[in-house]
């Protein structure tokens, strides 16, 4: 039930914007909890980096003193991954198109993360 | 000579708004070339954190097919870390408040990893 309304999230959020290709909710130890990913995405590749990026964005905020970590964007030449602390103990997941309007990105994210802060409370 | 102009570059990039704190120059294996810090941080801190968000970016944007790594953008509560490439061998890392404009930081930077990356050629 509570699984059903997270990947109806994931999934409305994917919708979104044609920019968006996958989201996934996984949690700060790097296991998937869901996910909508787009065809040939690897899940546990997927799990696997957004821990490696949280733990790394986590440490970086820290030394150098930007308070806690909230949101980490890694942007390549041919499209964005940004994973967002999504309540204490997980992150939200998106890859999206180097043609994705960011701030609208953002805010769909930010919408979603507390949703499904809600849920996991 | 040239190090003077990377410097004033730095310089530069932190006058361009009140809200960066630090600029700096690392190479990709994390060793200071410049840098134009706010007092009280470390400038291997900065070096170190700037080599492994490097890292983890450059594996997360292969990993999910999103290309050559150009940038990772770290945001913590009270502020922001900005890691962009300037040229294949080094990035500027910047430190900003939480109030900073991130479109004009992100252009600002950009111009910056451009003139540095002429320099370096």
């Amino acid at each position: 039930m509570r699984n059903d309304k997270i990947e109806k999230i994931l999934s409305e959020l994917n919708l979104s914007s044609s920019d968006i290709d996958s989201s996934a909710l996984v949690s700060i130890d790097g296991l998937m909890m869901s996910s909508v990913l787009e065809q040939g995405v690897d899940e546990d590749h997927v799990a696997a980096m957004s821990a490696a990026v949280l733990s790394i964005g986590e440490r970086t905020a820290m030394e150098l003193s930007r308070g806690e970590l909230e949101q980490v964007l890694v942007k390549g030449k041919e499209g964005y991954i940004l994973v967002t602390h999504a309540g204490p103990d997980a992150v939200i997941t998106v890859v999206a198109k180097s043609s994705a309007k960011l701030g609208l990105v953002f805010l769909d994210v930010k919408r979603a993360a507390k949703q499904i802060e809600e849920l996991l409370k």
